[in-house]
């Protein structure tokens, strides 16, 4: 039994600092690195490529919505020739210090908006699976679990990782309860490493009904900011190991 | 005895369009696609790959500085890292779509103001050719000829290609007359033309000055927009035919 | 009798020019100068300002969403707090043109999007027109006739211009026929100037179904590019002279 | 005897947060308020002008340099005129929200290059001192002591103040030594807080090389960020409060 813990990187830009990166690296297995459009930069992307690396752990891009000062995270109305080819262009420039810095691009998950209107859409799904799998067949594609960015991607013939959030509740329907309904978030760190224990060695998750449901969880979504997101992690590690699971990239 | 005919391409943006794509490509042989810092955006690198692959000529990258609003001609102050990093962010990014059309990137040469500094300033000259280089170095390196563009991508390892120009008079040291004095360009056609046919055929230009010097001619600048740009191009393509020059994409 | 003719000004941007600015410019009476977002940029703006202040014609700002790339077209979701405060900077940056070359700012257009959404939605109509407001309520504001934007302007307390538009059909309800529908446009030039003198002379339009509804006209949309619209422009000045209607700015 | 304790605020972008706007505020009289090319956005500087407004500090713009990737500390090659532009859409956006919240713009500083490009050449200064002037006649203009921004601004007829720096040592002639030279900042707090004592008490400090020079000193420049900023601050406000030197706005 394995899983992958994710958490974007390489979100700042310029003078401007995101995140936590060094911090969190030592105890994440992939990174999500930004490509430039909702955040992050060329020389931003060198460093967290470089650091990546240092740390062994698996590269994955993070496309997003050209929106650097909503941080690719307010929706757009782009037509799907416009979303295969952000993404494309991306995946492209991430490749690219990948390929001078002689690592291996692993993963591709889509940024915030674009994830979410994939979540929904599949045409918007097909359109960003495809950019992935014309760039790179051989790529991991990270989308949320339940979905239609999995399904589609599957659809299109890329490897997918179903992605599972420690700290949210779910609907019956396998959907995230909305951010907008206070019962969104698990602030219990317990429950929260309940439900992910639950979500890894059973392929389950506690409706927020009630009922189990099923899920597919390779890999989590986690954070380096925040104040308590570097013990929480660490946390979620210890118990997942003594379970005897193993945490490891995907496709590790 | 060959030369080829180059020519800056896919500098439209979003609703803008530049230049006159669609004309210049079937009596150029290779293109210089903008790659979203100066000019062009991903859907417009869609696009012009897309052309250019249908008009079976040679594609390459044509990287800037970060200014849209001043389309790359404005210097900037970049330190030699960034210079590295925003080639190779660039390089990756076309390069994408080159993968997805599955048509080869053959060449690359620096754009605007980027051009000019690396043609004066041999560690900046250093940084964008090792950029290159370290993406993939079977490309070819497009450069003003006699410049330092050229020797720095040679000590490098790269295959170059010296640029030179039919419309610009020289100075004795190789070096292009400032655009600021009066007698920069030449405008009368058979001049131009009687200066491209030395350059290639003998490798030979008469500088300002009157004296003839040794110049390295592997591809003509030429433009697309303009007036007569379409007819004067025309016109060197016959010139050169009449005698017996093979006009091919660099490497051809 | 009166009414205006506006026409979207001053979007070019950098290198890039749109637009037919000088030869539209003596035939219209207001133009709309966009203000950096979605076009435009501080070059073209004193330009823009300078060119409309020789021909005596009305200036207005034309504040669009931040998004050059898609010319201010594509649907963004903005906070209303965000929408408010981008109409507030792009009022304010075409202000300080007006007042370096000492003429007036006589109204304001939000331009595509931004306008649409307005159109639609009364709290949207309301951040727009709440910024209008706060940073000088002498100004005129220029909405789409029959929708939200003019009903909430004037809620607020500034003074409105119906914008109708010669060249596009109108439900009964009183609002555009949507272009994605085949019907969205007049293409004979008859019928449209028919329309217009209809509009003016009786504050009333033939809706697509036949039925002739009310509309507000105090003034037209034309544009400056396209191949016929100088000549069509001239013809609507000429047929609503021969009416005995009188052309002027805004407010004039 | 007064003196201005002047800071950089609004220097966040989107979700992008720089600075430590609301401690320092409390400690200092004017703010210089970035204007969205270098830094801050529409958002942003709504938030700090309210801000600026609650604690009765002079509010001042802070134009800078289309580069927002470089914080507008690298220098650009711009034309006389488009760095007027660019002053005057920066002062214009700005001051719409100084009118929609009702307070008055007080000052204006330019920032990092190009504050240091027009320190070094008149005619840099004089176009961005004439731009200040059209805007508005009565700001305060805020430059380098001993520069030509202080000398060309006067000229134009603006009332000026001159800024001096508690930690950076001077040239004899005046300058800032070169932040390239290893003895360009007095670490030393005591050292530095003497500096800031002799500026303003006695018009005079002492040049790196010993002798004493004169200068100006209107408003000293202080950080918000940094570990000891806060405390350093505070200090100085003791010292000069202690010495009867009133602590005021510019023009206060």
């Amino acid at each position: 039994m394995k899983v992958d813990l994710n958490c974007d990187l390489g979100e700042s830009f310029g003078n401007y600092t995101i995140g936590n990166d060094n911090n969190i690296i030592p105890v994440i297995t992939s990174a999500n690195i930004a490509c430039g459009f909702h955040a992050g930069d060329e020389n931003v992307m060198y460093q967290t490529i470089k650091l990546a690396k240092e740390n062994n752990i698996g590269i994955g891009a993070h496309p997003g919505l050209p929106d650097l000062q909503g941080f690719g995270r307010r929706n757009m109305d782009l037509s799907l020739s416009e979303i295969y080819n952000l993404v494309v262009y991306q995946l492209g420039a991430l490749s690219a210090f990948c390929q001078t810095q002689n690592v291996k691009l692993n993963h591709v998950k889509p940024h915030g908006a674009l994830y979410q209107m994939g979540a929904r859409d599949s045409e918007i799904a097909q359109a960003i699976a495809q950019a992935v799998y014309d760039v790179d067949n051989t790529l991991i594609f990270v989308g949320l679990s339940n979905t239609l960015l999995i399904s589609e991607a599957q659809k299109i013939g890329l490897q997918t990782a179903s992605e599972v959030f420690a700290d949210r509740r779910y609907e019956e329907s396998g959907q995230l309860v909305s951010r907008k309904e206070s019962d969104a978030l698990i602030t219990d760190t317990n429950e929260a490493i309940e439900q992910v224990l639950n979500m890894v060695k059973n392929q389950k998750v506690i409706a927020k009904t009630g009922k189990e449901i099923d899920i597919q969880a390779d890999t989590i979504c986690v954070h380096g900011d925040g104040q308590n997101a570097l013990v929480f992690v660490t946390q979620i590690r210890e118990k997942l190991s003594n379970e005897g699971i193993l945490i490891t990239k995907l496709g590790g």
